[in-house]
């Protein structure tokens, strides 16, 4: 890889000061993300302005040096690993929230804020913004957006995409564009805003984003159903989500995941169960309690095994154990995990259990199935031992055959991790020539240099 | 304007047979839309299948020949008018409900099926589509898509483009494409399905369209409050949209509505009303009563003179009875009307009703405020007669005052209407010069010869 253009690299480390850093030992925090992949930077930027990232990207296009937008580096597919060197945009210090308008149920960000810092900050003022990643705490807003991350909470709010109603963005091609206005409504040209959102980083950098805000609901309460199987359990979520109380959430796992927090985890579970249902519902106290009613009516009927209600903290906290207790499990399985995010309708859900569990025997490896019911959307699990080249490989022609599967049931890749470097090979197969083809003209016209995170989410041309 | 290419119309009517109109008198029925502006077609087509219309925009895009595609013609921008001659493509042939998968909550339809139809079809299954724009029971699909068409629910269950999951579509380019999938969650490539959506056949032509559903509450039940004024309603609009229980519709009427609706429609309204909201839940028989009880505690406070809540059907009509009582009222007023559908930030409606009477005494017209306030979308009607030249001249001048007012109140110009003829002029003002570039820039990725619907949306270059 060519060193940098010493005029940019004049230009920038004048511009930036100690913003500006070149040291290998200080690159090489930005070198990966949580995918585990890792490429050094040639440099770090750590603009403090709009004005910095427009002077950024104008001088990188001049010179055709890739730049890659960075928030905390959580995410899983490798989007934020600088795979073509260049410059990686670290907005760590555009971390301000710049207006918190409750009236207007809307918050005005700098991407590098923390999603767990706007809620705390939103809290006060009974609001919240609806994705709520696993990675809130130490995840960006800029890097919730550039994923679509999504959550548990999704399947009542929506995820990131949902909940945008302007950001302000520099493209490829260095012009600073306003896509989107303040207001819950819009019909006034091209819908830009929810373009970005999700394109990870090759369309433009974000450096505001007007969130829309959801009332915080005061009271939550969460049931456990457990079932006799894959299928009845589905019927279930397909019932809960066709009656209008929209469950908060609605989590799934399969028997495996059921078995692993029994029998490692230590949670008391039946042996029979074959599957498990977290479901929560959140309301007032005048109106929860019917609520919990409901759901748990209509969670009930065939293959149902029991039903557990959460009426206090302490037994929520209970009921609750057997999803947490599921991540530890699994590291006694394999040391090695490959989590994907697949989506299907949720009728579907059974097939992709089944056939998940199918390609478990044939490539003989575990894989097991949790997440976000509600939306179809399903984290597999393939478990192995990286120190095996061969379980490696198996894992890999597996992950293949999932994705295969997936599609053919009518789902897609990704439901809220993105595309990055992992599944950018398997998006012919999602999508079809002409459809891809009309991507890359969009890419082209926000970044008609190609300088904006090369290597990502498009294949190859 | 120039006949049609002498091979595209020998092989459009043998691809078309009789779904192949050039006759003038059949022409003319295609010629105009609900803005009361017109323009003949040179031909009409009227496909039946995808592969029509991918034919169509073939043949179309070889000869340079513009499309504008066309649901009833029921939009009030002119979107719909074949201002450059060419074809209207109408899709009054596709009117095919697909599939409806309850269990998945979606619906796959053809772009003409009818809203209202639609509808229908889904309430067997507890299930409705949201946008309900006042046109549903004679618009389509396609159409409601091609203009983000909202409507008063869509404050609780957002307007169109909140509510599509994946579009089939040919580009101007001639192009099939599939955008999105028939999952709630999505992080798979660019989202160019919601990009379609209010982009008024300026992109692509929609051949099928699956839509997000939402179960049916199966009751609903209205309150009627009467404020002292618009900054009094406005208040209690912005604490009703910052609580948890979100109303299903939030109407606005200001004292000359108000007044309208008591002095020509003959409804019981006190003297003093200064502005006037229609406040409604909806829920199940065990939660209504609550939901209604905490919207008409909050929806108190200064400035409210009476609240009025409907236990009955009768009682809701009768309270219905005021907004009911406004169009006709209108009439009485000024023959000629400009209806506007600008969109605030909440908090700001009580400036943008204030601008607006202020704007009416400068150009001594009657304008009058109403709609749908939790969005800050607020339909605003500028009355005059269209004999009277000097009138309709001061109408055009106060309008370009209303749409300077909601931009600089951080609004924007459309919420569901769009954009079409009727506002192209004022996207300057709206959205700034290197934004609009882009838009054109993708545009030109969709359509590299601007075939599609030419001369709306976006101004000329």
């Amino acid at each position: 890889m060519p060193a940098l253009p010493a005029a940019l690299v004049r230009d920038l480390s004048a511009l930036l000061g100690n913003a500006w850093l070149t040291d290998p030992s200080e690159r090489l925090a930005y070198a990966y993300d949580n995918s585990r992949r890792q490429a050094l930077p040639d440099a770090v930027a750590l603009p403090s302005t709009a004005e910095h990232v427009l002077a950024l990207v104008r001088a990188c296009r001049e010179h055709r040096v890739p730049l890659v937008a960075r928030g905390r580096g959580t995410n899983t597919t490798g989007a934020a690993v600088p795979v073509a060197g260049g410059l990686v945009v670290s907005f760590e210090r555009m971390q301000r929230i710049v207006a918190i308008r409750p009236g207007d149920r809307c918050a005005v960000v700098e991407p590098g804020v923390l999603n767990g810092d706007l809620q705390a900050a939103l809290r006060p003022h009974g609001l919240f913004w609806p994705a709520d990643p696993t990675s809130a705490a130490y995840s960006t807003i800029g890097g919730n957006l550039a994923c679509n991350a999504g959550g548990p909470r999704a399947v009542k709010y929506g995820a990131s995409r949902d909940n945008v109603l302007a950001l302000t963005a520099v493209t490829g091609a260095g012009e600073l564009v306003h896509c989107g206005s303040a207001t819950t409504k819009g019909a006034t040209g091209y819908d830009l805003q929810r373009l970005l959102v999700g394109s990870e980083g090759t369309l433009a950098l974000i450096v505001e984003a007007t969130l829309r805000l959801t009332p915080l609901p005061p009271q939550r309460r969460v049931l456990r159903a457990v079932y006799r199987d894959v299928a009845s359990a589905a019927q279930a979520v397909a019932r809960l989500m066709a009656q209008p109380v929209t469950p908060s959430m609605l989590e799934f796992m399969d028997a495996h995941c059921v078995a692993l927090s029994r029998d490692v985890g230590g949670v008391d579970l039946p042996r029979e169960a074959g599957a498990l249902l977290m479901i929560e519902a959140d309301g007032d106290a005048q109106t929860l309690a019917h609520a919990v009613e409901t759901l748990m009516a209509v969670a009930g009927g065939d293959g149902l095994i029991a039903i557990d209600d959460a009426a206090s903290a302490e037994a929520a906290e209970r009921l609750w154990a057997a999803r947490k207790a599921l991540s530890p499990a699994l590291r006694t399985l394999a040391p090695g995990k490959i989590n994907e995010d697949v989506v299907v309708p949720v009728s579907r859900i059974p097939d992709l259990v089944e056939g998940v569990q199918a390609l478990a025997a044939e490539f003989a490896l575990p894989i097991v199935c949790f997440g976000h019911a509600g939306n179809g959307n399903l984290h597999v699990n393939l478990l192995f031992d990286p120190a095996q080249p061969d379980q490696a490989a198996r894992a890999q022609a597996a992950l293949a055959k999932v994705f295969e599967l997936t599609l053919a049931l009518g789902g897609t890749l990704s439901g809220e991790h993105g595309i990055g470097l992992a599944k950018r090979e398997f998006m012919p197969q999602a999508i079809d020539a002409a459809t891809l083809a009309l991507m890359r003209q969009v890419k082209a016209a926000f970044d008609p240099d190609g300088i904006l995170n090369p290597g990502k989410l498009l294949p190859d041309g």
